[in-house]
């Protein structure tokens, strides 16, 4: 049996542009002697469409899509996802999340999902109802277990048990071949390899082999990654598909291999090909073809600047280096060795006049006041205030650059260097913008070695270092993981060894903070728990732990 | 039977402090007879926690705060909301939300939450297992229904039929004498009439009476107007409570009258009311005494300074007039005569010099473009500048002006009017705004007439005026209405008789403007659907329809 793997890039509301592509793999699958197409969930609407389901014409639209892509279809059949409309005079959500089995010009079946995250980044519960039943299908002799993404994640791979329902089990019940599962599963570190463990585990248990069909793409802040599997009755993953790129393999699940394919990809090389992929998608999606960019001489606009230069190429990136009065001539030096090195153009332009004819205009307001940490926003709101400029000039996608361990402190500025329609590493903490730009020198310099070894400074008033404001990064960033990606209370983090002033110091910063959190652009999610969809946090609140 | 009502403002996170304003509201309505007190859904929690409620010590703090209360308790019964754990074995959501029935000391019932809203800005099934069952509760020879808030929305009140459960039904079916529901159900215009006639129905059709306490106050962008209800057996209206404020009060719900209490609040009397709580509510429980905005001469900041005037008092406003090169004259003239009429400080800077010092600066690189949107936004951005610098010197809360037509078709720049920690009318269409300020007006002037009665303009370009670039205001918000509240396609707002060529063209601005609502301040919702927790698009997309 030769099922082709469509792992397919889809753009959420795009039912024409999703169709052709649709066919298009499933052409490029057929050629490869395919019998079966699979395709990711909701391939033909793009994952996740959100709120956009509630416009009374999306789902007949989509419907309309399905109708049109069956009409395509022979006599090898493709499984792909849609939105289904639930009975309206039935009681619960509007919709399902849906898989068509497209054969001979018609549907054959419709599957619909049993387990609907509504935890983290997912909502489903809000727009689609579950399936009632589990049914496997026949075809060509086989008994198939059709599931869509969720409906495989098996209860020890969640936080707790959370569903009274259990899809493989109920189709193992019945007595199945062979899983499928229709995916669009969000990229985070270590993502991967859980479903590669995951997924060998739920084979190994039934002794059936499953294909695992993951979508890949950018879709605002999350970054499907693809790596689709193929895994053997014997639990051993058979077919390892790349990550983060489109990719059309046809595979014999029943084909047991010997050697285990790998997934040779270390931590730094996933997080820049998300990066790099999130970014491209962002911008070209949304119709942007360059981008532009404040360029400080800090390591965090320089790996933004190399990931852009990649995605976009180099000629369609702009940076400034803006200096003001507090800036070295080091900064402006190491950004133009940065431009250099990835090609792109760099211009620079001071920020000097501006910053004095602001203070004078509010000289009468702010007199006999001190100068004070206004006086540093206004730096940096003249240069955001530029950026944007040269954005709305050049029609320039202009990208954020700022980091998630200051974004989770508030060591940044809103409406300054937080202006921008995407923040590219603001899922990366500091020590990772290190980790990451040092591996993507490891032939040879692309981000200067001075920008990287030099001690960070925000050059917002004279002699500035960042550590004269926060703790050393190393233990920020421990810190921070504890408090924000795993919910520790202070006490919890105190007692694991760190130093009570600086966790409360943390603590008190990361709640404060949360009202320019919610002004903040889309973040590219790569960790566990990125801030953004993923994490709903009150901004008027008093709690404290 | 004395039923106390307490009709209190809870603080998101606050513990100690709600447990405070609790046992107040407990010990008012003893000193009123009171022989059972009722107060609001998660009165002891704040509503909504939101994620909180995943940091390791919030459900624990929670529950201290609960065993504290029922300290304070004797023989007369309190029923308080709180958070609950659910059983870390059985498979499910990890939390309740829950109601506890308080008595001599000790937590003597706990009631969980049947229906859990998913939907609009419900996120429930994020965190909370629905209750298995209902029972009633025996007390002095009654039979009471306990309902939290949702539990009591029959199917004919909801867009569709959402759940499989019927827990008044259960309740009923099991005898019962009386209904109490704990609620905290957020404003928007017609909701407190729907209230009336949802619980009237419900009372009527089970021929016993209704007590409705719900929560007050401003959480982010919700605001939980009240309006407290005591409906008898006959489905009248015994009792109706003030709306935006807080109120204890005792009633015997058996007790009928022959007048049905009314609800005498016009539309922008509610408006006026629940935009002033919810500032208030916004700037108090997150520490600010005063705020600060800019007057354009224009009757968005006119009526947003009153709302902010009435709010925190006068002397706590401070307002900027910042002519540019384009503005009139009548613009500075009619902001200081606003500041006059409501007693707010007014000061007057000019941003010709800081425009001219940027277009300068950017002039190397501008050369031979001619002037576009780009040099309107620099003025809106340098003004949202100065704004900021005089928040960040005198932590004033900046308030940010714009109104829900403008915001819907992004007829606002990012980073510039629409900075500030709080949209204050961005879910007031346009013609709401003319509306709510003329009826501000009907026994003084306080908003000029002047800034009424003149056509709106942005004062960006010479002799500009919205309707160079926008609809008329009651067409463009009477399609904004059947477009982004009602989800109407474009086709079916054309084939209901409006212009095919301003459908097309709002869809088409709407649709675009997510990226710069996606980074707008938190604002008040006051409609059905606004801008914001409510309304969740995708950013990237191509749907369009």
């Amino acid at each position: 049996m030769k099922i082709g793997i469509a792992q397919i890039n889809s753009v959420v509301g795009d039912f024409p542009g999703n169709a052709k592509r649709l066919i298009a793999a499933y052409r490029e699958c057929i050629d490869q002697g395919a019998e079966l197409v699979i395709s990711p969930e909701l391939s033909l609407v793009g994952y996740p469409p959100r709120d956009l389901v509630f416009k009374s014409s999306f789902v007949p639209k989509c419907l309309q899509a399905l109708d049109y892509l069956a009409g395509e279809i022979r006599e090898i059949p493709i499984l792909v996802g849609y939105v289904d409309h639930h009975h309206p005079r039935q009681p619960g959500k509007p919709f399902r999340n849906a898989a068509a089995w497209l054969e001979n010009g018609s549907v054959r079946h419709r599957i619909w999902k049993t387990l609907l995250p509504t935890y983290d980044v997912f909502d489903e519960r809000r727009y689609f109802e579950p399936s009632a039943t589990c049914q496997p299908i026949e075809w060509n002799g086989k008994r198939i277990g059709i599931t869509i993404c969720e409906d495989i994640w098996t209860e020890e791979y969640l936080d707790r048990p959370l569903y009274d329902r259990d899809p493989i089990k109920e189709l193992s019940e019945k007595g199945i071949d062979m899983i499928l599962n229709l995916s669009a599963s969000p990229f985070h570190l270590g993502k991967p390899q859980l479903r590669r463990s995951m997924i060998g585990a739920v084979a190994h248990k039934h002794h059936i082999p499953v294909v695992y069909c993951n979508a890949i793409g950018g879709q605002d802040q999350l970054i499907f990654d693809g790596h689709s599997l193929v895994v053997g009755a014997n639990g051993r993953i058979n077919e390892q598909f790349p990550g983060f790129k489109e990719a059309c393999k046809v595979i014999n699940p029943f084909q047991t291999k010997h050697e285990e394919a790998v997934l040779d990809d270390c931590d730094p090389s996933q997080l820049y090909h998300a990066l790099v992929l999130g970014l491209r998608d962002y911008a070209q999606k949304s119709g942007f073809s360059s981008a532009c960019l404040g360029l400080s001489g800090g390591i965090d606009s320089a790996l933004t600047a190399a990931i852009a230069a990649d995605a976009l190429g180099p000629e369609n990136i702009h940076g400034l280096t803006m200096p003001s009065p507090y800036s070295s001539r080091g900064s402006v030096e190491d950004s133009f060795a940065l431009a250099k090195n990835l090609g792109i153009r760099c211009d620079e332009v001071s920020i000097r006049a501006p910053f004095e004819s602001i203070k004078k205009t509010m000289h009468s307001l702010f007199e006999g006041k001190p100068e004070d940490v206004t006086e540093e926003n206004m730096q940096a709101r003249i240069r955001g205030l530029l950026l944007m400029a040269l954005s709305n000039k050049d029609n320039h996608l202009l990208l954020t650059t700022g980091n998630k361990s200051e974004l989770a402190v508030g060591y940044c500025t809103i409406y300054g260097d937080m202006c921008g329609g995407l923040a590219v590493i603001s899922d990366l903490p500091k020590t990772r913008v290190y980790e990451v730009s040092r591996w993507l020198n490891r032939e040879r310099e692309i981000i200067p070695w001075n920008t990287i070894d030099k001690a960070p400074s925000a050059e917002l008033r004279p002699n500035q270092k960042d550590q004269d404001t926060l703790p050393p990064y190393d233990t920020l960033d421990a810190i921070l993981e504890l408090y924000v990606e795993h919910h520790l209370s202070t006490d919890e983090i105190i007692a694991r060894g760190s130093d009570e002033t600086i966790v409360r110091w943390i603590q008190r910063r990361v709640d404060l903070n949360e009202w320019k959190r919610h002004q903040a652009a889309p973040g590219l999610r790569v960790t566990t728990k990125a801030f953004g969809i993923g994490r709903r946090m009150p901004i008027v609140q008093r709690f404290s732990s």
